[in-house]
C-alpha cells in the first residue's frame, strides 16, 4: 500500500463546507487503497487576520511571538479537517509541527527544516488513520515554535513526502502550471508535465503556484510532484524529476513576469572605488539579494553600473548610497521602480542556440527597449519598462508557441 | 524579589487595546520589584467562535481534536500579550502549556494537572523576563494536547503559583467576591476577605467568579488568592487560606442561587427495589452527579424519593427511568425543571446554631415552599420553585445582613 502526501492550501480549507468537501476527496483516495498523509495551510485569510491583530498590538512584533501567533492558524485547520474526516466515517488524527518533531533551524519566521521524525506518522498509518499535519510550522532544538516563511506549507509537504518516500500532490486554487499566468497571457497553455529544473527556474522567477523552496526540495530528494485544483476536477500538471518532460517538441516551456525588483543605476563611478565594494558588502550583510548586474565603461577611469534588488529593500540601497556616494560630485545615482523582469524558461535552450536573438528580434518589432539581460543554461531574463509588459508578453507568448493554437486562430 | 502570578480572563484581553492596558498594569508591578508570571485566557468570545466552527464541520467533534482546536485561543492571547509587553519596553516571553511541560492526565477536555516543570519559567525570570503562559492547556504523557475544562485558566494560575510558591491574583470583569451576585441581590456587599473554605463552598454552589477546582487547589496548597477587576481600579477580595476571614462579625458570608440542577421525583417505589439501585449505579457510570437526596416512607412497603442532578443530564435520568421503572404501575415519576437551588455559606454557622431555623422562618414569612434541604458544617442549601427566587434572595439577603446598610435605609 503506497503513501500519498497531499497538501491543501488556505482557499481549499477556507470554510467548514470546503473542509468537508476536502475530507470526501481524501477518503475516496484512501478507499482506493492508499495511506493518506495530509498537510494543510491556515483557513482562507486567517493568517492575514492574525497579522492584523499583531499590528494593532505593536508596530514591531517580535519574530518569536509572531511564530507563536501564526502557527495557531494551521492548528485550527488540522483539527477541523480531522473532525470532518471522522464525521464521514474515517479514522483520523492531527499533529502540530512540534508534536511531530518537525525539527527546524531556530531562525524565526524563516526557519528551515532539518529533519522530521516520522515514527508517529507510521504508527498512525498502521492503524488505518488518516494523518493530518500542520504545514508551515516546526520546532527548534530549544523547543521554540518556528515557521518556515513564505510557501512554507508546500515545503512541509515535500519534506514529509521525501521522508516517507511518497508522492506529493499539491492542491490549490489553480488548475496546474501554465506556460504563463493566464490572467496575463490570453490563451496560455496548461502544461501536462514540466521538468523539475524548469519548474525551479519558473518558481524562483515569480511563477506563483509553487514556492521555489518546495520545488528545490522535491528536485533534491526526487519527490514526484503533482499540482492540481482542489475542486475543479480537471487534471493538473506533473512535475517530472530530472527528466526532460515533453521537451522535444517545444523550445520554451514557460514564461514569467515579475514586479518584485527595482533597478539601481549608478553613473560615472571611478574605477576601483572602495565605496562600491562597501555598498555591496553592506547589502549582503543586510540580506539584500542583488540579482542582475550590468556594467559598462565610460572612458578609462569611470564606469556605469546597474543592478536589481528586491523592491522591499529599495530603502536600504537608498540609505547606503546616500552615505557612501556623497564624496564625488560626478557620480549620479537613481532607482528605477517602473521596471518589470521577464523570463523565458525551457530545457530546449540547452540544445538550441539563437533563442536570445529571437527574443531581441521579437521585442524590437514592438519597439521595446531591453534595459538589462542575463542568460543561464535554461532561462533568459530581461528587464524592461513596466509600460511595455503587456505588449512583450503577447509577442513572446505567440513567438514561442506558449498559447493554444485554437485561441491563436480566433 | 517575590514572584507574583497574575491571571487575566478573556474579557480583560478581549481587544488589542485591552491587551495593551493589561501590559501596562503588569509592567507597573514589575517595576515595583516583582517577578511577574502571567496566565491568560483566550480573547473575549474567541473560544465560542472556535466551538461554532467545529459545529459547522461535525455534530459530534472528537474530544482530542477539540482540544487541538481550542488551545489555539490561548496561544493567540499569550503571543499578543508578550508583543504588547515588549512594545512597552519590557522583556517578555510566552509559553504554551505543552512547551512548559504542564503535565496533565490524558482525559481530553477534562484533564487534570499532574505536575509543572517550572525550570523554563525560573530561567526566563532570572533574565528579567515577564513570563506569559497559556492557561487552560497542558500536555499528556503521550504528548497529546489537553485542556482542563471549565475554569481551566484559573486552575492553571493557581497550580503555577503553588509550584512557584507565589501569590496568585485573578483579574476579571467583576470587582471581587460579593455576598451575592449583585445583579440578583440589590445592595449586595463586596467582601474584603473570605476564607478559602467558604469560597470553596460558594464556588461549588454556583458563585461564578472563581471555579471551585481552582479554589480547592489554592486551599490544598496554601496559595493566597486575590480576586479583583482588571480595569476598575477598585480593591478586590482576598481569599484567606485556612483562616476565618473576618468571620466574627457575621454569621453568614455569602449566598448563591443556581439553576443548574433539576429535581427528579419518584413516587411509590417498593422498598428495597433493585431497579432503584440500578438507576443510581448507571448514573454513576455515566458521571451524572447526584446532589441532594431526600426520601420519605409512604406506608410500610412504599417510599417517595427525590434527588437533584445537573440539568444537562436530565435526558440520561429520563432514559434510565423509562427503562427500569416500567414494571410497576403504582410507580409515578417526573422531572421538575422549574427549580432553583439556593445556598447560604458562612464559617459562623460552626459556632452558631439556629441558622436553619431562621432560614425557614424568613422563607415562611414570604410563603415560600422548601422542596428539599441539606446542611453541612458551613452551608445550608435548599431547593424551591424558580418563581420564588427573587423574593427569597431579598428576604434572606436582608435577614442575614448581606446588603449594604446605606442601601437598606433607602
Amino acid at each position: 500500500m503506497g503513501i500519498i502526501v497531499q497538501k491543501y492550501g488556505g482557499t481549499s480549507v477556507g470554510t467548514p463546507e470546503r473542509i468537508r468537501l476536502v475530507a470526501e476527496k481524501i477518503i475516496k483516495r484512501q478507499r482506493e487503497g492508499n495511506q493518506m498523509v495530509i498537510i494543510v495551510s491556515a483557513m482562507g485569510k486567517s493568517t492575514d487576520s492574525l497579522i492584523q491583530l499583531a499590528r494593532e498590538v505593536t508596530s514591531n512584533p517580535d519574530p518569536r511571538e509572531m511564530d507563536m501567533l501564526l502557527t495557531t492558524g494551521e492548528q485550527v485547520s488540522i483539527s477541523l479537517l480531522a473532525m470532518a474526516l471522522m464525521d464521514k466515517g474515517a479514522d483520523a488524527v492531527s499533529f502540530t509541527g512540534p508534536q511531530l518533531g518537525i525539527q527546524t533551524t531556530a531562525f524565526h519566521q524563516k526557519a528551515r527544516i532539518l529533519d522530521i521524525d516520522v515514527s508517529r506518522i507510521h504508527q498512525a498509518l498502521s492503524k488505518d488513520k488518516i494523518v493530518v499535519v500542520a504545514g508551515f510550522q516546526g520546532v527548534s532544538e530549544n523547543q521554540e515554535i518556528t515557521t518556515l516563511g513564505r510557501g512554507g506549507s508546500d515545503t512541509s509537504a515535500v519534506a514529509l513526502a521525501a521522508k516517507l518516500r511518497a508522492e506529493c500532490e499539491i492542491y490549490t486554487d489553480v488548475d496546474g502550471i501554465y506556460t504563463m499566468d493566464p490572467r496575463k497571457l490570453h490563451g496560455a497553455k496548461k502544461l501536462e508535465t514540466i521538468s523539475s529544473e524548469e519548474m525551479m527556474e519558473m518558481a524562483s522567477l515569480g511563477a506563483g503556484v509553487l514556492h521555489h523552496r518546495s520545488v528545490e526540495l522535491a528536485h533534491k530528494f526526487g519527490v514526484p510532484l503533482y499540482v492540481a485544483s482542489t475542486f475543479s476536477g480537471q487534471s493538473g500538471t506533473r512535475i517530472v524529476i530530472g527528466g526532460n518532460g515533453k521537451m522535444e517538441d517545444s523550445l520554451i516551456t514557460g514564461m514569467t513576469s515579475s514586479h518584485s525588483d527595482v533597478q539601481v543605476i549608478l553613473m560615472n563611478l571611478p574605477v576601483g572605488m572602495k565605496s562600491l565594494r562597501r555598498i555591496f558588502d553592506e547589502m549582503g550583510d543586510k540580506e539584500v539579494n542583488v540579482d542582475m548586474i550590468s556594467q559598462m565603461m565610460n572612458g578609462d577611469k569611470r564606469m556605469h553600473i546597474s543592478f536589481t534588488i528586491p523592491r522591499e529593500d529599495a530603502h536600504v540601497a537608498r540609505e547606503l548610497m546616500d552615505t557612501w556616494l556623497q564624496e564625488d560630485d560626478a557620480i549620479h545615482w537613481s532607482i528605477n521602480e517602473d521596471i518589470v523582469k521577464m523570463s523565458i524558461v525551457g530545457m530546449g535552450m540547452r540544445t538550441h542556440s539563437g533563442v536570445a536573438g529571437k527574443v531581441f528580434d521579437l521585442l524590437e518589432q514592438e519597439d521595446i527597449e531591453v534595459k538589462m539581460i542575463t542568460t543561464s543554461e535554461i532561462n533568459i531574463s530581461w528587464v524592461m519598462s513596466s509600460a511595455d509588459e503587456e505588449k512583450a508578453i503577447q509577442v513572446i507568448g505567440d513567438g514561442f508557441d506558449l498559447t493554444e493554437k485554437e485561441i491563436e486562430r480566433e
